[in-house]
């Protein structure tokens, strides 16, 4: 168990991990799998479903299913993206590709994709499906966009980078949430108070792993750290420092293919001195702000306390 | 317009190029979706749902979303293998991967997937996303038997490799005609006779593409013909000849890696020799007969006839 922050819904995460060990085993690719599965992921996004699903009484029957279904997708874009963008380490292991090959990830990737969307199906309710088979477009589009955006300073603004990183990471959260509102039938108020939650939860939790990929040390990381800068992906930080007088024409030179350790080195410290580490860092706090108070709107109770505890979580997280 | 075979029903075809251009228009990748949709792909699996969705009465609305939606998981896993079996060409063009790069071609089957889910479930139908996620999920399983059974020639048997080109082709051809019954409310009798027909007819088409790989010349193939000989995938002739006494030994030689022309050359001709490639075409007329009975089941009429026409293409194809 790597949930040290939800300790209290262990029981209703170890079902989760039980059914995807369930759902993966057995199928050609055992090896495969049981290396995916030994992965520190935390489990959140199907955390999310599960709570958001248990909002509104007993846990409905549907919300394992589906929650296992959510951290598969989760599961399937990292692992393609992964190939992507060429990583080397993912949840503190090697990347898939690296252990195993391309072929192995992106069999893997359609695999996972192929068993969410039969489970999402399975369940029978079609906005559920629908939902998600918009995610999975929107964090599509949100990695294609990241990948045609590389080193193009001149077109990035804060306002496009809050949409993408939206796209590649927050609607998921936000739309893991509301599948649970949805299995429990509890109605569009409530559907729509997870999904803010959830949504705004997301950025701030992109925002900050933008910028731990900038300060935190690659151990503590689990992945290697000034990846985003190495390959020319302007995250927030980078965004405001390009329009500070004084600090945007070095950073601009910066950004380029190819700069390794020093340069990255260099470009932290620029980014400190310029206040764009602070600026990213008080948006990430706006938007979990904004995440904990579509809180209010939901009913009291254990599961609300739990989703502040993960908004508490990647408020604090350094790694 | 590639489908002189379906000539009678080029307007409905049209619809679904257009859908198909309409779907992946303006979402930076342009470039590469035109230089997909030009590859002379024969649009036969939404051709399938466009006829079995019309077979009952006037065409469901619900058929060209759904039609586009199969259509556009064809062309997703056709990216993915392509990657994934380091193809070069592809429907008479270079591979996609060849032309731009595998990371693009790793995100336009996604987002191929994504879309085509996007679609099923837009028309509000939780059997057909069930149906269809199935089918993505078998045909993922059949692309993983593949690669785990190259080379071994010990464990093939007729019964394996019909299960696996099921899972790669057969179901997805079954499932496309199936779709069209429930959206036309056709009723599972009905369903039942389309799923026969179509299973029955993708058996008959792999088995002659696998035996085409063999025989035809590359030109014709708009692929590299022997590549699964070179890759090690076993196909039906193969499994015939590795029982053939007198031939079975220097088959066995030379399904080896590294192989080339000259090899593939020789395997043809003990192939012919032994009857095997004799053999595979009497098991494709065979399953090209029980698709042809199953339409027997159907209600008359000009759908029907087209079926017939698509069945009597893939017998007599040549390429």
């Amino acid at each position: 168990m790597q949930l040290g922050f939800l300790g209290e819904m262990a029981p209703q995460i170890r079902l989760v991990e039980e059914s995807l060990a369930e759902n993966l085993k057995g199928e050609g690719i055992q090896e495969v799998t049981a290396y995916l599965l030994q992965g520190k992921g935390k489990r959140v996004r199907s955390a999310l479903t599960l709570l958001a699903a248990g909002s509104f009484g007993p846990l409905p029957p549907t919300a394992v299913p589906v929650a296992t279904a959510v951290e598969m997708l989760h599961l399937a874009t990292l692992i393609h993206d992964d190939v992507i963008d060429g990583a080397t380490t993912r949840h503190g292991l090697l990347s898939l590709h690296r252990r195993f090959n391309e072929r192995i990830s992106i069999l893997l990737g359609d695999h996972l994709f192929a068993k969410a969307f039969v489970l999402f199906a399975s369940v029978g309710n079609v906005r559920v499906v629908r939902t998600m088979a918009n995610v999975v477009y929107e964090m599509c589009q949100g990695e294609i966009e990241q990948n045609l955006n590389c080193y193009q300073t001149e077109v990035q603004t804060e306002g496009k980078y809050l949409e993408r990183i939206g796209k590649k990471t927050a609607i998921l959260m936000g739309e893991s949430c509301r599948v649970g509102a949805i299995l429990a039938h509890a109605g569009r108020a409530m559907e729509d108070a997870m999904y803010d939650y959830g949504y705004n939860l997301g950025l701030g939790f992109q925002i900050t792993d933008d910028l731990l990929d900038l300060t935190a040390d690659t151990e503590r990381l689990g992945k290697a750290s000034g990846s985003d800068l190495k390959s020319g992906v302007v995250t927030l930080p980078l965004i405001h420092a390009l329009k500070a007088p004084g600090y945007a024409g070095r950073i601009r030179e910066l950004l380029r293919p190819g700069i390794g350790d020093t340069e990255v080195a260099e470009a932290r410290e620029l980014l400190a001195a310029a206040g764009s580490l602070e600026y990213a860092s008080v948006m990430a706090e706006k938007h979990l702000r904004l995440s904990k108070e579509a809180l209010v709107r939901l009913p009291e109770g254990p599961n609300r306390n739990l989703l502040q505890k993960i908004n508490d979580f990647v408020g604090k997280r350094e790694f």
